[in-house]
């Protein structure tokens, strides 16, 4: 088959003819690739800058955002079958572990993660596992939801866990309107009856924000924060934050009430906090790293229902690298995905 | 191997000689039992109450509270080893549904329940599956520990739901304090600070719920609501109802303050209750059924660290038919265990 | 001022004139009154249903659903003031008992009840208290949201305490689409991103159901159990029980799936559950009063964004017994209201 | 009466001789000062670092752990008679904002704080309100529980809001085992069945907290965090820190398992933290500020049954200077109580 492989660091990748992946253990699945998406991680990875963290050998394959059709099933797998249109959780959990056995995916102490320390689904076929399959709606298409999988679920884990703080007459502020923040505020309109504003730099950003939910919108120009301390009545209950650096991180708590969370979804910055400003207003900062495999059968089905929409530009497998060009020089309007 | 099996109902099970049950799958587990406990169900099994519900072709092995030592693991066991200790969680879980990956064992679509539906414990070998199995400390001995598994495992789950319920200042009242009851006690003793009050028939029972945490114990004589709505100022937050039948669970709304919740555990009767009282007083029902893999956990966190303890009487694997006898005669004080 | 009282049960309630209520504590708060709606209960208190439950002596002004603006307020009074448009929760709370303290208004144990076991709205002026006050946004009209007060803030509750169990992929079925009914599928389809099916015996109230944000409808025919299992894929996860009453409160749990919870809020009728249906499916039934302070809070938040809207028909108060005519024989759709 | 007023800033309080405090509202009551907490925050108002925040004028009465006896109430007054054993909750709250309305006394935005911004309870009599006030168990002498009104409050309000997160099996790491800590400590045994590890550089304040329910205890003597990851299996998943400065605020993380939370209760430092550990170990930053009135009913619920305890050294008020001395100079064992 053909697969999109690295074979040294900072040189584009090649695209090669390898073997055929194969079924080994009983909850394997092979997934033909509908749509793969094309992530800033793939350029990270492409310099080298995982190359310590992942410890992966070269070539290999990557491509961490997948969806395709189920070829082929190990003996055990009971929750999908051949022909089955399916997106893959970007991490196959052992299962085994407090962590799996609470539904908490993300701290599984034995997962991999395909595209980053193991082959991955820039390539016709790819050998996953049956805890990382979820079975899609039958109008859903592959390279329309692919991107769902690690954008998508990461933006949604961090609005439902922000749903108890939501109630009618608060406020969230979602800073940060590219990719993530895009399903961000979708998944809050869909979830809770919060009143949603956006802050960010770019003013298309924010126009087609006001189209996915968001109620109010405010360009980052410097009078901003007053401006949002107006709109919020003196403060956000929550701000997610989807930037996390340059800056972003720092002015988060000024933009929320006495009580409220900061959630940290974008990273980069550091938090300078004095613990009286924690203390005295009672303020929090959460963490939010990727998402459940629920949590994605849960986008899934907002996918299905039209409640959560991406933007996607199509390129050919063997167009990969005008898709990297494209994503370097900023050419590409919401996500790249490609298509075997 | 030697195994108890049940050949006929309304027959006494036989001491038979079987073939060791061996690895097929990569998850399978074989664990050498060395406590396997004694449970009225083995009896109702055994006259046949359970013989169309479970669908099991005879003979077949009972037994469904297991504990023991591991002495082979498939190809892909991650969670336990060769010579560990271990305790079974009573329904091994297909880890794939929807209820698994959310950590609610007790709803998984798929799971099997060994002694009830397939060859169970009461041998000197038992096949699982990793997701049964419960590393346990170095010092916890399998024939002390096994009844946990399906009654501890069931009084604990219902208590620790109770948890956000219980705060200082709350009271709890536990109705029956047989074996289920005696763990529900120590369990709320160590998870909440709520005051205990315990309503049963026997007074030796009630003697023992003192010792084991109650802080106020009432006989069922006629009177005890009364002494109860004293004892609570007006009512308990929460009523474990470990009887479920014989009226028990008719009273159970008259021990409850307004706003109160009636945890079902025992069955066998039925509610008979006014949707004009559960309106006016806003009160509960919540049902309870066994409990997840990491209830079990946490239960052997406390057993471990002698939180939780449980009276137990042991047989030889050949004396079942004795402790059979015995539990049928009321005989057994605690739980019996059978010890291959 | 002109007031509507009841003088004698049975008997048709009288326009009296009596004199304006005063001020005579520092949290008291006189309301000219907007709106009073019109509801069954006020058909039950003159038919002297309520004469031994509430205790109050006659002659006595009803109306317990009430709104208005300001005209006075005692020296303490911080939350609102004169000129303001205000709503009134339907039960003045002591703010000093256990439940209080916590928001739980309706566990209060020294509330009032005006318009039932005191005089209440029907009349041009109310005394009341500053912790029943909530201030409206400019925008809205007393005599719009008046019914919100108690039948809107009993659906609100109970759709808002659903909240955690109501995420994407899961069902919520409404039973009975009447008053309170309307309000519930609003709250949902504002609150969650659940889908809702409603269940009535009256076509046009399925018709309404579907504009408010039902997703499938089912009549009641004898065959929507089954119609309701097929659309909710083996039952739902939560059933909003408005009806409680007539055999829909024995309905309700054949509409769960397993782990689901049946919410109690119309009544008149009785469970007849056994407790093996609740152990073995791990079932719940979850009782629902009225709602708090905050739940009318939040109500408001989204009638101010026309969020949750309700159809209303106006009388002026002299036309007292008109309407209650009306009421009695059907002719009201949506809710009546009284305007002095 | 007597009261002990600070007439200048960097000049010890003086005790004078003043008029006794008189009704005004219906919810105001006068409670006989039975003990008043003597605390580091009454030297930093000597010192006049408050001046600014309170702007308080002088001279006024310090004093902000009361407890004693009600000798007068207002008309309104329901939750407590004449005679009756009190203590006060430190911020007298209005009752009628939302946070108020949702038990959220911390946050009301109209409290009072006696003894910071209004005369406080270093005298023989307090004038306070129905809403600061709850009744004790007869057998608590107010002498021995004030200091729960502040500093005790303050422990249990984060040791209570941690709750959820520390189910059997998981570690709780207490920084700081003073005043604050001790009563941690006894929270955390109270309410919970985590592992308890307590950190400080004292070691006889180490021994303490092994008597009052500490399983490990560790001097921060450098390789403490080595020695704390060790007994927690590398990371706990709740750190409380009662220092907050120092350091301590920026080592915490580092106690943490990943999806661990980090509440900041002694204030002073600041957080400095990447963002991209936040997101990678989903970790928290968990604000706490004092209590809920409801806290310190719960925390009076515990004292009254023995399972918290303070250490006191009482002082006549005409001591107060000796009190101040001995506090400064590091001469109180446990707190110093002003007993009138």
């Amino acid at each position: 088959m053909k697969a999109v492989r690295v074979h040294a660091y900072n040189q584009a990748p090649a695209l090669d003819e390898v073997p055929d992946p194969e079924l080994s253990g009983p909850h394997d699945v092979i997934v033909k690739i509908g749509g793969a998406g094309l992530c800033r991680t793939d350029l990270h990875i492409i310099e080298g800058q995982w190359a310590e963290i992942s410890g992966v050998g070269l070539p290999y394959v990557i491509g961490h955002e997948n969806a395709g059709w189920v070829t082929e099933v190990g003996s055990a797998v009971t929750n999908v079958a051949v022909g089955d249109t399916v997106i893959l959780h970007p991490t196959p959990t052992c299962g085994l572990c407090h962590a799996c056995r609470a539904g908490d995916d993300m701290h599984c102490v034995n997962s991999t993660f395909p595209g980053i320390n193991t082959n991955g689904g820039m390539a016709e076929y790819l050998l996953t596992h049956a805890r990382a399959c979820i079975k899609l709606a039958d109008h859903l298409q592959p390279a329309d939801v692919a991107a769902l999988a690690d954008a998508g679920i990461t933006a949604y884990h961090a609005a439902r866990k922000a749903v108890p703080l939501l109630y009618p007459g608060t406020h969230c502020v979602v800073v940060g309107a590219g990719g993530l923040g895009h399903i961000g505020i979708q998944s809050l309109a869909a979830l809770t009856a919060t009143e949603i504003t956006v802050l960010d730099r770019n003013h298309d950003a924010l126009k087609l924000a006001e189209q996915l939910g968001a109620h109010h919108t405010v360009e980052a120009d410097g009078s901003h924060v007053e401006a949002i301390t107006e709109i919020t009545g003196g403060g956000a209950q929550v701000v997610l934050d989807f930037v996390g650096e340059q800056g972003a991180e720092k002015e988060a708590p000024s933009l929320l009430a006495n009580g409220g969370s900061h959630f940290v979804i974008g990273y980069g910055g550091a938090l300078d906090l004095d613990t009286i400003q924690i203390v005295s207003r009672e303020i929090n900062v959460i963490g939010n790293l990727v998402g459940t495999y629920n949590d994605l059968v849960e986008l899934m089905n907002l996918a299905g229902r039209g409640l959560v929409t991406l933007h996607t530009q199509t390129y050919a497998l063997d167009a990969v690298r005008d898709a990297i060009a494209d994503l370097e020089n900023g050419r590409i309007r919401g996500r790249g995905i490609l298509v075997p």
